[in-house]
């Protein structure tokens, strides 16, 4: 079959997905970054989330997105999920012939690149904190780094919710938090695509902490391995193109608060068995 | 094929299922109401919750679990989820040789032998509320009755955090409730099967409102369909089977606060294309 073999072209899409929306806050970072590429960005919304999930089912549905990508002969694919970077990159690496890059790595970098005292906090959800992602790859970067971590399962549903300011989120944030900020951390890592969303919240909470979101990082990192591979677009117009499991219309009017703009034309994908 | 055909005998089991380990609940009423049956529940945790997403998504969800119990030649099936009740019990009913039982028929018929002013409450998911299937019910039963309802989106991640008399769900609980409770219904069904688990606080929020599980009432009218058909099992011993979609240790840890008891011997079922 060609599609196994194909690499892509600079005109070639890149393929960025997640378990919902989240994701589209990562993509927010490629499109101000990366104006001339052509996106295809698939949210698994009948299924999210996947943080609460084992790692069995998520490597699962992560190869039936892949699946889909490849046929679409992305010439890249962006993993815009921590759940998803903590447990199935080396899978979807092995299955998809484009290079594989996930946010964990950028945001770890990030982090160490943030912090004076060398403590540094991460939040997740229940995989990617089980999958310990997150602190092999700060350790990875810099062995001497201390890193003390906690799921944060309620975040989700919060944002989710739209109470991202809200006193409520607040309590559950300092619940939460304060174990971690009581280490005595200068940077926290966002690692999740959803928290964002909560930043004013979570900067009340954590005071003088940075917190780092990985996906401007990210951005940066696509951007040089593009550069790398000399797949970089260099002339033509940006485009995206949004495809989710559930129902467009919701995904449609919750992404917006995600991509910061309205989306358009979101199309309904049939994901399992691909 | 035979199976299409097959509508049991009093040996054969009763199939029960939900988006997660939330029917549990009514699992449990079941189980006493019933010793000497055998059941086989289906919890589909690769794909849970089920409240939040579309009809379209819920009904292809609820008719694979239906393919799967049909195949194990169930004597009549469970609906115990306030979702797939809600926007796929027709579906179910025109799929399945056997008799359907949701939960929102029987949780409606116990509100309305519960209040005195005819005026009730009823919470539940998005999909639920949406669906406008109790209010629906309610009015079938009894013209002259007014309900309020209300989505309450948080209270199954807070159910499933573990934090059922929590600080934070009780402020969470106010914040859903209040507006329903101003309306002086003096009944709230709780519509949703993890909100039992929720029901010391609900209790402490709604003062003396009386709180409607529909799990006992659904119970009866499982055994009352059950005579009437001569299906009852009259002897022998009971037992339960468990399946779940994602990985059966977090079934079995989480399914044990919502059954009462251990679980054991849960096995894993791919549901997707059964």
């Amino acid at each position: 079959m060609k599609t196994a073999r194909h690499r892509g072209t600079a005109r070639s899409p890149i393929g960025v997905f997640d378990s919902g929306v989240g994701g589209l806050t990562v993509l927010r970072s490629l499109v101000a970054l990366l104006p001339r590429e052509k996106f295809i960005y698939v949210g698994d919304t009948a299924r999210v989330p996947y943080g609460t999930k084992s790692a069995e089912s998520v490597r699962r549905f992560a190869l039936e997105i892949a699946r889909f990508l490849k046929r679409r002969r992305v010439k890249m694919v962006v993993v815009a999920c921590n759940t998803v970077t903590a447990v199935a990159l080396p899978d979807l690496r092995r299955f998809l012939p484009v290079p594989v890059l996930g946010v964990i790595e950028p945001g770890a970098r990030a982090a160490l690149a943030a912090t004076r005292t060398g403590r540094v906090g991460i939040i997740g959800t229940e995989a990617t904190i089980r999958s310990r992602a997150y602190e092999q790859a700060v350790r990875r970067l810099n062995p001497s780094i201390r890193s003390f971590s906690r799921a944060c399962p309620l975040f989700v549903p919060l944002a989710e919710e739209g109470w991202t300011d809200h006193e409520v989120t607040r309590r559950v944030a300092k619940l939460y938090l304060n174990p971690v900020l009581r280490k005595g951390v200068d940077t926290l890592i966002l690692g999740c695509t959803h928290y964002p969303l909560l930043k004013n919240t979570l900067r009340r909470v954590a005071g003088k902490t940075e917190l780092i979101d990985s996906a401007d990082e990210t951005a940066k990192a696509v951007r040089s391995r593009l550069e790398q591979d000399g797949l970089l677009a260099s002339s033509g117009r940006g485009a995206c193109e949004f495809f989710s499991s559930d129902d467009p219309k919701k995904f449609t009017a919750l992404g917006k608060r995600f991509l910061g703009r309205d989306l358009k034309g979101v199309k309904r994908i049939h994901l399992e068995g691909v």
